[in-house]
């Protein structure tokens, strides 16, 4: 995906509806050149609204569908933008279950005017089976106690702290939004189900000794629903060090009401002994909460809490910054 | 699939590569009309040698491709006598990778003669994500050390011996081979990986107090290419009781030469923390092994060891039957 980006923000109900835009402006404010918001749109990323047209004559190369709906779906409402930001010159890139490349009206248009279609949620090409073979360079992989509880902002944060200490660190995006953000990645959620460390382990090929791949994670081995694939992204990553993610105010797993959370300290012994089948040297380096449901005390207390029952730092990106889990990598 | 079948054994070039005709033949004896045979196979069904059309006036249904190339590509040398199958009046079914329906050779002429192709190996419909609530009826899923060592043979057989003694049991397929015998089931390494658990739980669903699901396993927590398939499988079916599946003569992960097999006892605890997540009263109810490999003695001390380390009894399907399970799982 080429930058700079137009961030469609279609008619977004609230902020969360916007959080793929969102996340590509917090972590790329650099691709991002403006906005374009549909009548009825309710959040706003604070940049200046333009046409597709508009864009283009400023040098946007991608109209970026950063905004998402309870289906999955791309309603007509956002198939008129998306046909004139083709027919301006921009690519299209969407994170949907449904493809662009399904929608008739985008295919043709994509055609006539030359340009690129982006499913980011949808790989794109074969994989290989995993091998489990360890590989030259380094890697670190995010995990959790559940879903949506911080491993892509967690492994964003960790790459700008490395790379701000001079560390040759580079994010491996594996979801829709982390692939907006960083152009490009695997959604091994979407991949056939064979594929999943073999997905992972092309994502995070041979690298140099002295690099570190920072994966996302995704899921948590404690989600009956996704468990399969936090395992296979797990052995495919076969990370040298773990974060383990966690919503200390979270009530049940998400989705799943009748679901307890497991406890930290449990959901790191069942990850290291997983990690293990294809790295025995993996290390838990510390604990990433997002307290941000709690005031300062009380996210003071939870981290201090968690810190002493699993003896790793616990930190807060947003509150506390994650140079403590960076120390704790390169000590 | 309607049954009977025609099982077309094309040029395989030896006994393994006709494993899917075998298996049917073996486990569904009942449905099996007849065999079909190119020049230069190296294998037999011992069956009376049909063409599609001798097949189609004794009453077959369906033209069942029961062999495998290293590829799984289907060859030219197939197409013919698939398309004369489908002028004959037969459905035609598949496992493999290449989809019948994207030769257009067959899919032509399946839409001229009204018939159906069965791709076996690729989901027909959408699945929702698993939820890991706990469902009525019974499950009991096979598991093991390695991927090929018994998973589908064990269950075949545990469903025989329940049904032998009057209990209300099903073999639930999760494999191609699997689903040419049964006749239906879903291939849990073809879905879409977000979706492992949820397909089994649509496989294996609500039922009576007193019904037994006997579910096909996959692969092994142990595998690293296969481990979050095995993984999501665990979760979806919920298994009231497990069987531990083992060859005892691998030498190494299968497909993985420098990967040794994790002990019974290993696996055994890994799989039952696993599968404590939706199904708190699992229980390991015993040890299947393939000991085709060993004579006699060898075989029965290898059966007494695995019994004795584990608590379990340990019984090879072939070579003693599966009664102990059985017995076990009805105590």
């Amino acid at each position: 995906m080429d930058a700079p980006y137009l961030l469609f923000l279609g008619d977004a109900r609230d902020d969360l509806a916007a959080k793929s835009a969102r996340g590509v402006l917090i972590w790329r404010p650099e691709k991002c050149l403006g906005q374009m918001s549909l009548p009825g749109c309710k959040t706003t990323m604070g940049l200046p609204e333009m046409t597709p047209e508009q864009a283009a004559a400023k040098g946007a190369r991608t109209f970026l569908i950063g905004v998402a709906n309870a289906g999955g779906f791309i309603p007509e409402t956002w198939v008129e933008p998306s046909v004139r930001a083709l027919a301006a010159g921009l690519d299209v890139a969407a994170g949907m279950h449904t493809r662009l490349t399904d929608i008739p009206a985008l295919a043709a248009a994509a055609a006539k005017h030359g340009r690129r279609l982006f499913d980011v949620r949808h790989p794109s090409r074969d994989f290989a089976v995993g091998k489990g073979s360890k590989r030259p360079g380094k890697r670190l992989l995010t995990v959790g106690t559940d879903c949506s509880c911080g491993k892509m902002f967690t492994s964003l944060a960790i790459e700008k702290e490395m790379r701000g200490r001079g560390l040759n660190a580079v994010f491996r995006a594996t979801g829709q939004t982390g692939i907006m953000i960083a152009g490009d990645g695997v959604s091994v959620d979407a991949v056939v189900a064979d594929f999943i460390s073999g997905a992972t382990e092309w994502l995070t090929p041979d690298n140099a000794a002295d690099h570190w791949d920072v994966v996302e994670g995704q899921g948590s081995l404690f989600h009956p629903s996704y468990a399969g694939v936090t395992l296979g992204l797990i052995h495919g990553a076969q990370p040298d060090a773990l974060i383990m993610c966690h919503e200390p105010t979270r009530q049940h797993m998400r989705g799943l009401p009748d679901r307890p959370l497991p406890s930290i300290a449990a959901c790191i012994e069942a990850t290291l002994g997983a990690a293990r089948l294809t790295n025995p040297a993996v290390r838990m380096i510390g604990i990433s909460m997002d307290t941000s449901r709690l005031d300062e005390a009380a996210a003071r207390k939870a981290l201090g809490q968690a810190a002493e029952t699993t003896g790793v730092p616990a930190v807060d990106p947003l509150r506390t910054g994650v140079a403590p889990l960076v120390d704790r990598l390169t000590a």
